[in-house]
């Protein structure tokens, strides 16, 4: 079976194909090197590509039995996460020649459900702000976000169907609202973190990007073994929160569009939309993640901190020595207020199944020395909230632009169901 | 300055003699390989000691300036914690001759703060239940405990005044009551998990050794950066809360006897004790954290599974098929349970400062085979509470026993001052 558009094909549609061996890895996985080959030199989404490796992984997957839920599908993998055949340099020239002792968990499940890596993409410098050679493919003198920058890029140009990234403060929704890819970031504790590059544990979540919620799902499921993420639409009546969020004066044209043609057309059906009762003092919660961020990350890079001040941005170098102005009995209210807001969060899940909020200030920025603000995520991230960036307009440019869905926290199953019945509405 | 006793010296004496210059870093650092130098051939302490490194770097902080808390004092690295000067084993054939690109975040904070690390410990397999070399000091016929069996027993032998550990379901608390050292396990978030191997993020907790409270807590304020956990003593009364646990009746003659040791002593002074009114189904939290524990270790070891099966111990091996047979739809369900109780426990506080309760069902156990059973403090794992063990008493064959504190969620600085004031009780 050859099609000449095999690598824009959808991951759950290939994954079905491939299962019933309509369609062979090998093919797959190689139209998907064709592309990659043919873009990559424009968008620097990988930073590492193995073509043998990943043309040998897939023959041995067409004359075996069927692995997995991602039997045969090529990903391409943040190069934040370990790999054991594959170097890893974290987004810094300090592990330029980084071979890790053995692969990440989320990757070597990936890999036992039968995925093939097709090659690392570019992070930014320690998942923080300094961009790496990535643009925005749908614009090249734009940013495509980060930090999951490459995985995102990747995924929107048909280099792979499915991407892996890491979320602390907006690195997977940034990216994906940047890029025009829908991008999960499941709730915090149900993927296991061994392996990646670690910067604050109270809020590092490991998920990925896809070009349609169910794949994004599919991913998903691997990643959390809940099979329940596969289940899709929902019947019955969605609740839905309208939550432009206490930021929403510092939401663009493009962003105020994406969201009135949003609630316009969710208004037309039966699904419920009421506006949420914005919980007091939410608005604190940016800073706190901003802090609780500084004093976690200064900690979990002491290594490079103290070994090799010199090779890291200025940027970065900042962060780190800020962070460790911070004391940990400060360290330890902040951990205490986070507790406190997401056991008080939970009761709006009580009066809606999930909340729409902005994903972006709006479109990607223009220029690449900085890839946008993750203003509208870092509440969800130190809330540890399941999110579903949803691609659905277009802005400024020609650029993508959308809104995220917020779950109730373990409610991943929930939020992908609706978050697959929204889009729906919302693409036709 | 040299006593034919240097070794014996406690971290906190030591630190203020170090810091005054009364005492060379070159000195402590010799007189403690000499005695590991001495023992480690009996009690496989250590799984590789870098005696060049730790005296090269001793001369320097005797040069330089003082550069912190720990400036000068030895300290022992649990080999589950990657360290790039030195090979990092995790207890397993697999990475025997592993090199690590990075410092763990813990470690890096400690050589910031003037330690000087002298060797790798003994870790059982990947800190699970198959053990290393290590016996325990007290009598090489019995087990040290585990997972942190090389450090307790390195601070047990004073080849070290203080070491390293980790927790997940006892292995901090357990091996300190065996070898009859003061172990503390911090609230879990408060330590850095960056570049310490991953087995169950939902409850690993990185921590420590000494032959004190105070030791152990001039260790752990280094790792948490909260220097109120120096502080020591507290004024006024405190309320401790007696629980023996619903596992009580599990526990053997030497527990039952330092219990009524140690309430009979407290009874004697201004403090108050009052029995915990057991929490409805609390005994259910033990099945709960192994539950856990299994999902997430067969995922976290995903690599070593999939691709090193055959070089893995059978006792892991099984855990991890084990794992792999629950679904993260139950995970999630075991990770709500978690959070629900975390928060239920809380309330226990309001009515007492600390839980004076087990730490082991009683003295280290005959045989090397196992490392003995973690039942009283898998629940306090789970609960991600702050603990310390106490060792006061000698049981059966010489074999020390005591018992464990276990504080308010993030009350670290009270847990220790409290564990200092009780045990000065319990010692004389």
């Amino acid at each position: 079976m050859t099609t000449p558009k095999l690598h824009e094909l959808g991951a759950a549609q290939a994954a079905v194909l491939l299962a019933r061996r309509e369609l062979k890895a090998e093919d797959l996985v190689r139209a998907c090197l064709e592309r990659a080959a043919a873009r990559n030199e424009d968008i620097h989404a990988f930073v590492h590509i193995d073509a043998v490796s990943a043309l040998a992984h897939a023959r041995a997957l067409d004359a075996g039995a069927v692995r997995g839920p991602l039997h045969g599908l090529p990903i391409g993998v943040k190069d934040l996460f370990d790999t054991a055949d594959l170097p890893t340099g974290y987004g810094s020239s300090l592990y330029a020649h980084h071979r890790p002792a053995a692969d990440a968990a989320s990757v070597a499940l990936c890999r036992e459900a039968g995925a093939v890596l097709l090659g690392k993409t570019v992070t930014t410098e320690f998942a923080y702000f300094t961009p790496g050679p990535t643009v925005n493919p749908h614009n090249p003198l734009h940013t495509p976000g980060g930090s999951s920058s490459g995985s995102a890029a990747a995924v929107a140009e048909h280099m792979v169907p499915l991407a892996l990234g890491t979320q602390t403060a907006g690195s997977i929704i940034r990216p994906a609202a940047y890029c025009g890819v829908v991008g999960y970031k499941p709730s915090l504790g149900r993927v296991m973190s061994a392996g990646v590059k670690s910067l604050s544990p109270t809020m590092d979540v490991i998920g990925g990007f896809g070009r349609s919620v169910r794949d994004a799902a599919l991913l998903g499921a691997v990643l959390t073994g809940d099979m329940r993420l596969l289940a899709g639409h929902e019947h019955g009546t969605l609740r839905i929160g309208l939550f432009p969020s206490p930021s929403w004066p510092l939401a663009e044209l493009d962003t105020q569009r994406a969201w009135e043609i949003a609630t316009a057309a969710l208004s037309r059906n039966s699904d419920s939309c009421q506006d949420v009762v914005l919980p007091q003092d939410f608005a604190e919660l940016i800073q706190l993640q901003k802090d609780l961020m500084t004093f976690e990350m200064a900690r979990s890079l002491s290594h490079e901190r103290l070994r090799h001040r010199e090779a890291l941005s200025p940027q970065l170098v900042a962060l780190l020595d800020a962070g460790m102005a911070i004391d940990g009995a400060t360290h330890e209210a902040y951990l205490q207020r986070t507790a406190d807001w997401r056991l008080r969060i939970d009761s709006l899940f009580e009066r809606h199944d999930v909340l729409l909020t902005p994903s972006t200030t709006g479109v990607a920025p223009a220029g690449l020395a900085a890839t946008g603000d993750p203003l509208f995520c870092r509440s969800w991230s130190l809330l540890g909230l399941p999110a579903v960036h949803l691609p659905f307009a277009t802005g400024a440019k020609g650029l993508p632009v959308g809104l995220q869905l917020v779950g109730r926290m373990g409610e991943d199953h929930k939020l992908l169901a609706a978050a697959q019945r929204i889009h729906e509405r919302l693409l036709y």
